[in-house]
């Protein structure tokens, strides 16, 4: 795959760079407490059944940014907290991710995650179901031993809310006629309540259960739904060394998601009927995926879901304007950047 | 299958009639309160997605016995409790037994379940997966509303446990060399972690947290332990007609139980070869299930999986003995001997 299309805004490889730099900003203010998360991490993952902590372990350590426990951190931090419960929480939030990844690697059939195997593919699909439990499990332990009720229910809630969205994606797979709405309602229950809940217990848990709760859920909302529309984007543009799993997965996957709404949308009979043989009946072979790509370009199907993330990004930035300014605030900021220009 | 293993004790169907009534009493004391319990369970269960209810009302209304949730509701009653949070416990243990079991005919490519196809065969492996993700979330959320944390954190941990559990299994599966030890704490996590959280909650929300909550624990305990070991007897030995499953799955799913464990090890070196054949390689043929049920009747595995099944029933008894005597006190003894003389 040699396609790559230019993500960036009008600031071009600057904005890029300055998106670069904000998550680096961010990972060096929450370095200490990451560091403090990893280890919780590492030592509640522990099990006497020996495989449970290498499977977990394989993908809680193969390199992933560790976002959402970040985006806990630094939420808890610019709120004021001083405390030592937003590590747990940290780490519980991570456990919910991982546990959420293990069960749709295994749903999606996937064989690789972040350039490695996937555990399904190492440990096969019953330990990675079971493990996953495990992880969920262990999720909800860690967030009772805070005595937290307010931030246990947000993240209770948003364990089903995933799993009602990941069911909804399962029933409209493969529906190249899903609408624009339908999709973004799959992505804010599968994707973004898990970002809007990471942030929220920030404030929870600091004592600022009102507007500054519902600004820093509406920032992780609008975050989390921007990460994902990008997501979507690069899995059919990004460069394929860079992204760690191979582009074109949605497509082999024959998922449906934002840029293939707008292509279908804008596309002639004959174009629809090519998404129709491909997605909805699966019946792909050579070129196609690259036929695809060139339907995109045609229709600025990448290019306008990019927009459309800058849409929810602008959203999540506005959502922290509340907040007096801080080296968090500017982080959390910040980091809306890197979001949208990442390349992988 | 037209074998047939009685199971009874020395008072025969004495005592299996004395154990069917044992349940009918149990019944009848919280019948009222299962009535809560089950509008509760149909209330929480909704979803916006459709497939959600669906699938979980197909093994949720599947005509199961509904034995946790009476646990926790006698438990709790037997302890005195007058409040009503024991309706969202015992709810939300049956969300995340169903949880378990949805995922379980996933990891074990059941086909049947109590006698009608399982979720996985109607909506497939995905769903049920991610189902049981939606239950488990909506478990967690029942409780944090009771606000019981002591209560929320025996939950969390059996949660854990239980995947430990199978995860164990797993692990050990097809490996005819088990001990009976190793085979005890299987089954002590995948079964009797839940029995015991949901009859020690009954005590805990009740304000009795200390010997009466761990007399509890060991009841529920004992009580799970014995149900399973009852269980592994009857998929070789039960009724095809009354079991609701087909007499032979663990064997045709090469799973080790108590009555393999027992029958290999008292066998002779060609017998241990069947079992390693058709358990550990996985070549079963013609007759070799009508073989396996002769050699452990040869070896009194079965009947001597039943008395193993009544020491640990026993115990459960004796734990009991520190309450006053009651109705519902009366009502849990009995319905050990129900567990032990079931015959599906």
């Amino acid at each position: 795959m040699g396609v790559v299309i230019p993500l960036e805004d009008e600031r071009g490889e600057a904005g890029r760079a300055h998106g670069q730099d904000a998550v680096k900003r961010l990972q060096a203010l929450v370095a200490d407490e990451m560091e403090s998360v990893n280890e919780f991490i590492r030592d509640r993952m522990a099990s006497e059944v020996p495989m449970v902590p290498e499977l977990a372990g394989h993908l809680i350590n193969s390199g992933g940014k560790r976002l959402r426990p970040m985006l806990t951190i630094a939420a808890s931090r610019m709120c004021g907290y001083t405390g030592s419960d937003h590590i747990s929480f940290a780490a519980s939030v991570e456990f919910l991710h991982t546990a959420t990844l293990l069960h749709d690697d295994v749903v999606d059939e996937s064989d690789m995650r972040r350039g490695t195997k996937t555990a399904r593919t190492v440990w096969g699909n019953q330990a990675s179901v079971l493990v996953g439990d495990f992880l969920l499990g262990r999720a909800f332990k860690l967030m009772v031993e805070t005595k937290s009720l307010r931030a246990l229910e947000i993240i209770a809630d948003a364990a089903s809310i995933i799993a009602e969205g990941e069911v909804m994606q399962l029933a409209a797979a493969k529906d190249t006629g899903t609408t624009e709405d339908a999709y973004m309602r799959v992505i804010s229950a599968k994707t973004a309540a898990l970002f809007a809940a990471a942030t929220e217990i920030g404030a929870v848990i600091s004592g600022r259960g009102g507007s500054e709760a519902a600004a820093l859920e509406s920032y992780g909302r609008n975050l989390g739904i921007a990460f994902q529309l990008v997501d979507d984007a690069l899995d059919y543009g990004g460069r394929a060394a860079a992204l760690g799993k191979n582009v074109g997965d949605d497509f082999r996957e024959g998922k449906i998601t934002l840029p293939v709404v707008l292509a279908f949308r804008r596309g002639t009979a004959q174009e629809r009927a090519f998404w129709e043989r491909t997605l909805q009946h699966g019946e792909r072979g050579e070129g196609d995926l690259e036929h695809a790509v060139e339907l995109m370009q045609k229709h600025a199907a990448l290019e306008d879901t990019i927009l459309r993330a800058r849409h929810y990004g602008a959203i999540a930035i506005d959502a922290l304007a509340i907040f007096p300014d801080s080296p968090y605030r500017q982080a959390l900021s910040d980091l809306v950047e890197f979001c949208i220009n990442r390349n992988h």
